[in-house]
């Protein structure tokens, strides 16, 4: 792993640190988009998100396109939303917001339901607005990335099975994906969206979908057009089932190097049973948990039960700032991120812990990390 | 250039062959997308963008998003057009339709001006379309990759600038930039639009705008806010713009690699005069557009001045079909690409010459492919 030696070890919720193996793939020579070589890798690819998913329900489609996480929300806004129509958005932390603000570009009608910073909505709280108004779809930030809050994907979604069964169930997993448990056809979920660059280990600029054949019928019915054009499922349903089944196609030029990227890594994640790999991001998880706890911190997720396992937002000691704390770490070759959050920004940091630094245990990504963190507390006059 | 020789040359009007030390840059060990190292590399890549367009005004802004050259389409679309407005698009080939699509799909009325293949509208025609409707914008597809046509930028940037000097002049130059003369602030264009794996010679992955501070006053004067959330200037500006001040933004994930793979590759294309750039493409698609007349052989584009000089559209030969020539071709280690315009796509085949493999001519890839050719046609039973 010598790339890895030569550089901070970057621990932020994203982009995460990436395998070796993985970053060379992205050196490979150029290739057409529609010869068979390619083809065949982007065909396997789309195989095995169905795996990383653990779906197998033929009827659902896994997309990868050139973008962010942030355009599979113009995908779910622009496909499965019609104009005046009302949608729900649990409200976890930033994300909520902006997931709300790409709705209304598309003129759909957001309801956020909020929950104080740290906390998420109950699921008294969920069933009494889904009473209130019929909802063309209700989203859930997995992880809020700005917050380390996770949300019940799985209680959410039998709750919305029970008392809403018309209601699209739409995971925003960026954060997600790769690191916590999330069964695709079990759960009944109709989309989840995602990026490359975190928990699936893949520098960025893919955004990556899984959409139910629920979904994919309720969009083969709307009654309007979709309302954009490069984040449509008209122009990207086809192209996406003919690579799958090693067919040519061609829409807009996809990227050989990033795919082939995304090919090394989900060969390395489907090589062991998913369940192993969630496992080990709560283990490690728990052992960052307890130290922050040991150093005397607070996590802004307070309660255990919301406490994200890919990432831990913390909030600074009294009289350390992160423009003094960040570049302490970073001088012991450790990258953290600040805040997101507007409303406390200067007042927490946050950790990610996903992907090769949490699998691969050799690395020793996670105990430098802790030692750098209570040393530099130190250093700032912070008794740990 | 180890990785190039190991291959088969990759001569496709996109994507084309990488520099070796491009595809390094993609191999680099993660990092933040908010660190000053990449926020450093990420602001004199939108500074060399400038130089790339021929621009030193700096009401002008150049963006670089991870998407492809399509959704350059959504940008213009969704920002300098509203619901209702007219625009022109100038037809030379498959794109021009699809970029009326996008603007139907945003709400504009799009006319288009068709011209036979290989041919394209006449100044005389333009002039004319022009003084029928009050359009919003028009479009020029620079080179059009289906047919090889090139258009004249500069005339009808002139012709514009006389006769409807409120029409925003927007040219699609996925397949021209880089190869092609553009001179933006000379010519007066508002928005060319472009992709990283032509002419610019970066993996696929990045849609690459350059955008004139008068199409962005037009965008601040919308009664309407912009109808698409991912390819939305009101996101994107600030974002372009701190990035470029060597500040830190956020709203969707770049991608270090990708922009790191840019930076590289600018820094070769901005080390000599884009003049020479230029005359070498042009230099280089003469030799080869009098080869192929040599092996009597017919381009779409039959007149020289509307013959791109990054690419070359041919015709098959009586009796000799794309599925027999492609794979001999390949046999010799030469890619060609096949047909892509919907009436005609069976009849010929397309020829990419752009980037290092013009640009360095001992790589051999010019004249190992004019070989292939030759050899390819004399084994399909034809008399070169």
């Amino acid at each position: 792993m010598s790339s890895q030696a030569a550089h901070p070890t970057l621990l932020i919720p994203g982009p995460i640190e990436f395998d070796d193996d993985v970053l060379m793939a992205l050196s490979h020579p150029s290739e057409s988009h529609v010869g068979a070589p390619f083809v065949n890798v982007f065909g396997e690819t789309l195989s095995m998100l169905r795996q990383l998913f653990l779906s197998t329900d033929p009827s659902a489609q896994p997309f990868a396109v050139s973008g962010s996480g942030t355009l599979g929300w113009d995908f779910v806004a622009a496909n499965l939303v019609e104009r005046g129509e009302d949608v729900l958005v649990l409200h976890t932390g930033y994300f909520g917001d902006s997931f709300s603000t790409c709705f209304a570009t598309y003129g759909a009608n957001p309801t956020q339901l909020r929950a104080p910073i740290g906390s998420r909505p109950s699921l008294a709280e969920i069933e009494a607005a889904l009473k209130e108004k019929s909802y063309k779809l209700i989203t859930i930030t997995h992880t809020d990335t700005s917050t380390g809050v996770l949300s019940d994907v799985k209680a959410i979604a039998e709750l919305v099975h029970r008392v809403s069964p018309d209601t699209l169930i739409i995971v925003d997993g960026v954060c997600s994906v790769g690191c916590e448990e999330i069964r695709f056809d079990d759960w009944g979920i109709d989309v989840v969206l995602t990026a490359s660059q975190k928990a699936i280990g893949v520098p960025a600029g893919l955004c990556i979908l899984m959409v139910s054949g629920k979904a994919i019928e309720r969009f083969n019915n709307r009654s309007t057009p979709p309302s954009s054009y490069f984040a449509s499922f008209a122009n990207w349903l086809p192209i996406m089932r003919n690579y799958e089944a090693k067919k040519p196609s061609y829409f807009a030029t996809p990227s050989p190097q990033l795919i082939r990227g995304l090919y090394t890594s989900l060969k390395q994640i489907t090589s062991i049973p998913m369940e192993e790999r969630f496992a080990k991001h709560k283990e490690v998880s728990g052992v960052i948990k307890k130290a922050i706890g040991e150093m005397g911190l607070k996590q802004l997720a307070e309660s255990p039960e919301c406490q994200a396992n890919g990432m831990t937002a913390i909030y600074l000691p009294e009289g350390v700032g992160a423009p003094d704390l960040l570049p302490k770490l970073l001088a012991k070759g450790v990258i953290f991120a600040g805040g997101l959050h507007k409303e406390i920004a200067t007042k927490y940091f946050r950790f990610g812990h996903m992907g090769v630094s949490v699998m691969n245990g050799d690395l020793g990504h996670i105990n430098k990390a802790l030692d750098a963190l209570r040393a530099s507390l130190t250093e700032a006059g912070y008794k740990c």
